[in-house]
């Protein structure tokens, strides 16, 4: 598979033509950004796990009957996936309280929510990425009733699923944000990544955040912390692959 | 009806015991505030108007089968109401873009919107009055989902009383806040008031606003904005009562 001319470059990957008119290519930077871009920084090897980390969660939901835009891992920093038509809305689920939602309700951190927590956001940098709600999803023609309702059964199936496998990796799925397409069939699919920048893990002992915090929140550590999920991801017997960090 | 001892004061408002256990009565004063309380000010008059306007809507609507608080007119800034247990969610029904919807989206004051767009906000003056969705609403028990579907409900069906019937009066319904309550009967009822204060009303013909948004934003003749509401609701033969101002 060869890659062409750059279509985009997002604030963590890029996206590149490839020969099938139907599928591109990502590419995962070590860029790490935060704060709607105002902090900026690098995490070694962030590219890599995040691929990785990504397409052990796409292949699982895909098991779990999930529509994913995955197609193959191409290299270490590469997946060709079904190219999309991205729908604007970011979708967030929550299981704890944390970050935003926490200064929004007035609630401690590490609170637990009886039942997870929906929430979309406007894609869109210029504004900030406002919380918006269905109402405002369909004043601005973003998704249609039947995509969105599609999306959102498909969030609480992904967090049921994801809460599930997690816990047996001593990983508590605080919250995580996803991002669906429309492919050339019309159809909802879940696209972007699932990764520790997009996805809040707590180690379930220690309650040690693992994930994109240690960057917004100069904890330090962070690739040590993305690499800790990769190889709780893979079990003991694959921890190789990033024993260079 | 003797009004008894003060049981809270807000800031458009103030709310007494009456000698009937389930009834209280509000006081409209002249205060006026904006931006969570930051800006304050009087607007003269402005108890006796928004009394008197907020009764008629609220008799128009229950003439229409909504079930509100109201009970009586005792006074020119006095009102008899079912005491409720307030859900903490403020309501806000839009048309047009205007205020806050016009930053959280981008658009442009004045945009027609296709269909209303339904927004809640927590009502919590330390938080901001933070927008929430539905889940929050949940998650922070504020109101139950059935409870929730009878408002909703009951606000699109409040907004279509209120178009059809300020259609006729020359005034465009831009957006308005409604807040509800359960009363002793568990039941939800519309609460608070309808007025000026809560509402936005453009003049059909010159756009020239007629509501809060004056004193928010400084453009002068903010009591006679609200007079002329007054005045258009009660029809010519009724514009007597406020002719002092």
């Amino acid at each position: 598979m060869d890659k062409k001319e750059m279509l985009y470059e997002g604030k963590a990957k890029k996206i590149f033509r490839t020969e099938e008119q139907d599928q591109v290519l990502l590419y995962y930077k070590d860029d790490a950004t935060a704060f709607n871009g105002e902090k900026k920084g690098r995490i070694s090897n962030k590219g890599l796990l995040n691929n990785a980390i990504s397409n052990i969660f796409f292949r699982l939901l895909a098991e779990n009957g999930i529509p994913t835009h995955f197609i193959a891992e191409l290299s270490e920093k590469e997946v060709l996936v079904r190219k999309l038509d991205i729908i604007m809305v970011e979708v967030v689920m929550r299981n704890i309280v944390a970050g935003s939602l926490a200064k929004r309700l007035g609630l401690e951190e590490g609170t637990n929510l009886a039942k997870p927590v929906l929430e979309f956001y406007y894609k869109s940098d210029e504004l900030g990425d406002p919380m918006i709600n269905e109402y405002h999803i369909y004043a601005q023609g973003l998704a249609t009733e039947s995509e969105l309702s599609a999306i959102k059964e498909m969030a609480f199936q992904i967090n049921q699923i994801m809460l599930d496998y997690l816990e047996d990796k001593g990983i508590i799925l605080v919250d995580f944000k996803l991002e669906f397409g429309r492919g050339s069939d019309g159809k909802v699919c879940l696209a972007d990544e699932i990764s520790p920048d997009t996805c809040r893990f707590w180690d379930s002992r220690s309650g040690k955040k693992l994930d994109k915090d240690r960057f917004r929140r100069d904890l330090g550590d962070v690739a040590g912390a993305y690499q800790e999920i990769l190889q709780r991801l893979q079990g003991s017997e694959h921890s190789a692959i990033c024993g260079q960090d």
